[in-house]
């Protein structure tokens, strides 16, 4: 069990320091910067290549919306989820604190630190009720894909580029509306940092995208055809 | 049969979310948007994902021109073939559906809505006859990736990543003429919202993938080798 | 046989249309288009699609560089050099005929069309000699990685992903260049629309390539391991 | 063991030329040039592409740190790590002459030449003490990944997936910090060019990926499952 957190701990602060890292390092250097696209790309290539570096410790989640999802699935016990979340949250924050370190070795302005935001804080002005309806919808298909590339008909040692490469699509397609989040421990972290607003906003990236993973795994034990 | 449909309604919902929806809320962004690169990735990337996670279910077709395409080459039963693409289209309305709910609550203007058009409607005003040869040619070609890496001789584990990623490359290559179709229930759904000339302009979106992959089905017949 | 040429012929088309049509069309759209990072993916998803696709049919070479260098490497037959080279070629000025049909929807004048060139027609201004030393260890370089990648100690599934994004990478490198060839039959197929200047620098575009793959191929046999 | 050192030698400089080559020649083509996503997944690709090509006769390291990680981690000889790091400096070195020898057919003045930096010298101005930890974590990272997909517990065929695209990542994150090292091969072949500030910040791109790299060593021996 401590293996697996600490694969969960060093995966998700991988998450935040390779996704929001390139969000707030290399998206907006003019001409050259990597954009959407390469945020995009960023986020899925944090999951894609922990997938196989930890996928055979602990699962692989760095996620708690996917904890839940895959609990909801009946892949995953209850009595190990709260450990998982754990070190999910205490691993994106301490991810948000590399990333810290060194943005202030530039300047101390953080600005938005990458938080995600709704309304007036959301990247293109999206109402909280538009980035509600995305976020679910995005944690639902992104635990569609999990459940899905990982069932034993799956091929699955493809399940980590399409988990992955899944996670890329939902920011090319969401990180407008509230500038992705369908992972509470990755919005937390950042929050955290920078304070007021995302701490108030906070709540929505908490509840939409577990709610969204939990009907995933429902409806997707419904879909799925005998384990073999 | 019914856990195939729903299969079929959710992953053709998540092509045109996914798809359409990079097109309208990400692709124009100034200075980070993702532009035609990012919504080829982001087509190519739902149908990646979904075939890894339906594709154990359904086949993951996704696409009216695709299940034709299939039958035509001998791996689909013709009486399958209308609750599939009924699955299909109502499941692209339904993704539209999300999308015109999340995009209104920024603009009530819902623009060209990533309907697809030639002429005056196509992207960079090309004619109908250059659109008609676009779809065709793609399509055809699409359909020859399907049925060569799903072959029993092909390294079939890979298939999701050759078709998904052929998927990309069609819209890096099409997009500015029709703005990629290549599946008539992703064109019907978008063409529904926006109504008016993408009605009158959505024949060509039926017609033209289905001819191109009904004689792909035809080709690869002729050239492919004897199933293990 | 005859199908080994049919699957060649289609896929060298579809290398030419799916790669030179991705520059031609929508490279340079502004604002929106795909740019250098779009064609250099589109060129490698056209071998990598094609690589499931008519791999298991006939290895899917759809270059005569490619052919030259198995064939020094010891895994292709001499006496199919000659038709296969013919078919890639014959393959290559369809695709380019198609890509010619389109365009000229839209407009009569082709401009460069994607063709291939050194000093004043390289893209950037590059001189013969910079052009000649980019083509031989680019054409070079690709084939060690064919030669590699399906060595039957590799994991050989996988070769066309390392092979097709191995051309994606030599495209990001040397597009302003010489507008990447590393493959006669698809310079071929351009210069024959653009005449003059591409037909006189053309030469270059068959010797380089050529002359880097054999290279590769005695290189390759002295450093491999033994067949298993 | 002759045969494993030329194919290091071989891969780094496909490193060089194919990574700092991008960066070279197209990354800052006004409107279509690649920018640091081109760049980014230009390096990835090196080592993606080599990955399936050599993997099989060298492990392909192509990294002095990615040597000392493995040895840290168990995984390789001490013994070898000098002749290994020997054909990775070589071979660098190599790479940036035949990039020297092709950008000198344009222009003379080689510029920056893709040479990592910190300080004035960061492409984005951050510290000394920031570029440290960025190159620290960033390698650290990389051989979690490295040591974690290639474990026999993983699914390894796609190890070389992983690992390069593990290397786009880091790249997407810290180019504009360092222009992003993570190997001190790559760093010196660039700088015996450069000269001046390239040399005399040299140091740091031996050193901390270096650590990082024997650091992830040690902790993945610690939360490393059994091997099989």
């Amino acid at each position: 069990m401590q293996k697996k957190l600490i694969a969960e701990f060093i995966g998700t602060s991988w998450l935040v320091i390779g996704g929001c890292g390139s969000a707030i390092f290399a998206a907006g250097v003019p001409d050259v910067g990597i954009g959407f696209v390469g945020v995009s790309l960023a986020f899925g290539l944090t999951v894609l290549s922990m997938a196989y570096a930890i996928g055979h410790i602990s699962g692989c989640h760095l996620n708690p919306a996917v904890s839940f999802g895959l609990w909801a699935g009946g892949r995953f016990s209850a009595k190990e989820l709260l450990p998982y979340i754990g070190a999910q949250v205490l691993g994106a924050i301490f991810g948000a604190g590399i990333l810290y370190l060194i943005f202030t070795g530039k300047s101390s302005d953080i600005g938005g630190f990458a938080a995600n935001g709704y309304g007036e804080h959301s990247p293109e002005g999206y109402s909280m009720v538009a980035g509600f309806i995305a976020e679910f919808v995005m944690t639902f298909m992104f635990l569609i894909i999990i459940l899905g590339s990982t069932h034993s008909k799956a091929p699955k040692y493809l399940a980590g580029v399409a988990i992955g490469l899944g996670l890329t699509l939902i920011h090319l397609v969401s990180i407008p509306i509230t500038n992705t989040s369908v992972n509470p421990a990755r919005s937390t972290s950042q929050a955290i940092f920078v304070g007021g607003w995302a701490i108030a906003q906070l709540w929505m990236f908490w509840v939409a995208p577990i709610l969204g993973a939990v009907c995933a795994g429902f409806v997707y034990k419904f879909i799925s055809p005998e384990e073999e």
